[in-house]
């Protein structure tokens, strides 16, 4: 494979022995409504046209390195729905969350799993994000698991390709002895102001957060242990005991795993950090989905554009009830039609989708949420 | 009934003896799609949000002077639909037209059918106008049926809200002799200019021509012979043997009743014209349903507004298809549901829907237009 890259392009990455893929799949991705819902969240959909969904292609983009060593961490509402997706996954690598507990339970609950089954490395990555070059994808997880080999907790840092307010950053200091490709971890910062933003990214010493963490099962429990000793000493309960699940998750702290241990972590020097420069797209609303999908001056089609009809136009048009959709004269706008519901609003605007939600679920309409 | 009007008011005008009403419902309407359509046209359609269809108000306004003196003249295909929304009328007062051959047709065999059964005058009205004050307008009809008994061919002429260049003028001169309230007409004028609209507007002696004649039957088919005899005896030949109406409505020509009969007529000083200032809309578009239904300064729906979320919204938006429809950010915009068909567009583009309508034609989509 090697000859067939371009001249300093990365080798390919093929399966990294021990090594296990996390994916926790929740989040309701309000501001994808009415594509997204609460019952059928926003990794359960095909948002790029590539007639994949996003947690199916999570799935395709980490195959190469994991095989069948891939775990998700579902709500149990959606259980259903990921193994139809995921239908090659055996039973046990499919954890359902009794209800949601934030990020570190979710997580947490799979490192115990997994450090029972003998699992050498284990990195977590969401279920419903983009990434345009899933082999540098890989090869920076490749990366980082060698230096989660050496006892680090290491996170792949998104290369900012503009100063979002958005994201949390992680601050980079030195290059890892012995990890040319990894450097350690100031600290992790919280979304910035645009100001502060734009300082971070012109320093070149900033990442985007992403939340991918790549560690040994052992380390991220121990971490926590150190944090919060109860925590960690019922995840494993709950490894060593599966049908104690449904008693014992009730009574996990609901937090995120950057305030439960990446953050203090930081602080202690064990954190590491790879730089992932493969193109990185959480598609936090319509307006980024835009972005993704095509330029500004046109109007992309995210679906069957024979149900679409449009006449200077630019923006995003999801045709998805069968039903014609015609648009006219608007620029910047965003029309997503489903059975049930429509939204016509503008790209400036996207964020705002959430507040609808919100009406919809005051109003008795969480049917439609 | 005069001691309720407030002072300098019309008094109620009622039954007119002798008086029918003629209403050619026909045309598709097609810049109204998707809620207009041709096997459903605007006249089948409540786009007043009053609960009752152009069709019907049509014949509410009417009846207080025609009773069951009301006439309708259809296309085959909609004469179901006709029937079902005007269930009173009898089966010889709804005329079917074989085939779509214009005004003068239409309004013509309206009249050969009423001269034999011995009606005095009538009157024909389009079946999907909207008028906001019914008293005044059959004032307007009354005084214009006093004048056709006279022998004139009475038009009412419609007082102009703005310089339109949508609308042909009539350029009315004297006033008649014994008829205080109708005057000569000049002559017709086809659509202006803007300018041209703005001058006709300032002088006071221009209305607009929405296509209402008043008139004796045998004086229309008359006026008719006088242009075109054979034209004038096929219609009565029709009336004498209805049985031959498949065999001979295919003769006819296509010609609109202007360019029949009321252009030349007032050449010849035949025509008269009572002035209309009783609020009338053809709602040629969205744009202007927009007007008629709200001000600018909101978002006005048409149907039910508890399918409808809007935020930062000004302009127009009909929910028709049983879903939620929710707009965000948009000024003058125009979102139109409908079970099979969705239009957004704005206020100032509503024209450009016509093109849509032709495209699906192209792309062999006629059963959504």
């Amino acid at each position: 494979m090697a000859s067939d890259q371009p001249d300093g392009a990365t080798p390919a990455v093929t399966d990294i022995p021990g090594f296990w893929a996390v994916v926790p799949a929740g989040g309701a991705g309000t501001r994808l409504w009415p594509l997204s819902r609460s019952g059928s969240p926003k990794f359960l959909h095909d948002l790029t046209g590539s007639g994949r969904t996003l947690l199916e292609e999570t799935h395709d983009r980490l195959a190469p390195i994991v095989g069948d060593r891939f775990m998700v961490v579902t709500g149990a509402a959606h259980l259903e729905a990921v193994r139809g997706q995921l239908a090659a996954l055996a039973d046990d690598v499919v954890l359902a969350e009794p209800s949601a507990r934030d990020s570190m339970a979710a997580i947490g609950l799979a490192a115990a799993v997994l450090e029972r089954r003998g699992a050498e490395v284990m990195g977590s990555f969401a279920a419903d994000h983009v990434i345009a070059d899933p082999e540098r994808f890989r090869s920076a997880v490749a990366a980082a698991v060698a230096a989660a080999r050496d006892g680090w907790l290491v996170t792949i840092g998104i290369e900012p390709t503009f100063p979002s307010s958005a994201f949390g950053y992680i601050h980079q200091g030195a290059v890892l002895d012995g990890h040319p490709d990894a450097r350690a971890v100031v600290e992790f910062v919280e979304k910035p102001s645009v100001p502060v933003a734009e300082e971070y990214v012109a320093s070149g010493n900033y990442r985007w957060n992403a939340g991918m963490f790549v560690v040994c099962p052992t380390v991220l429990l121990d971490l926590l242990a150190e944090q919060d000793p109860g925590f960690a000493a019922t995840l494993r309960a709950i490894a060593a005991a599966p049908e104690r699940l449904p008693e014992l998750w009730q009574k996990l702290p609901k937090i995120a795993i950057d305030h439960a241990i990446a953050e203090p972590a930081a602080a202690a020097g064990k954190v590491a950090t790879v730089p992932g420069g493969f193109g990185w797209d959480d598609i936090g609303d319509f307006d980024s989905l835009a972005t993704l999908l095509g330029d500004q001056e046109e109007c992309v089609v995210l679906g069957a554009s024979d149900q679409v009809q449009t006449a200077g136009v630019t923006g995003l048009v999801v045709p998805g009830s069968g039903r014609m959709v015609a648009v006219i004269g608007l620029d910047d706008v965003v029309v997503v039609d489903t059975p049930d519901a429509l939204l016509v609003t503008t790209r400036e605007r996207a964020q705002d989708v959430k507040a609808i939600v919100a009406a919809l679920k005051e109003q008795g309409r969480a049917d439609l949420t």
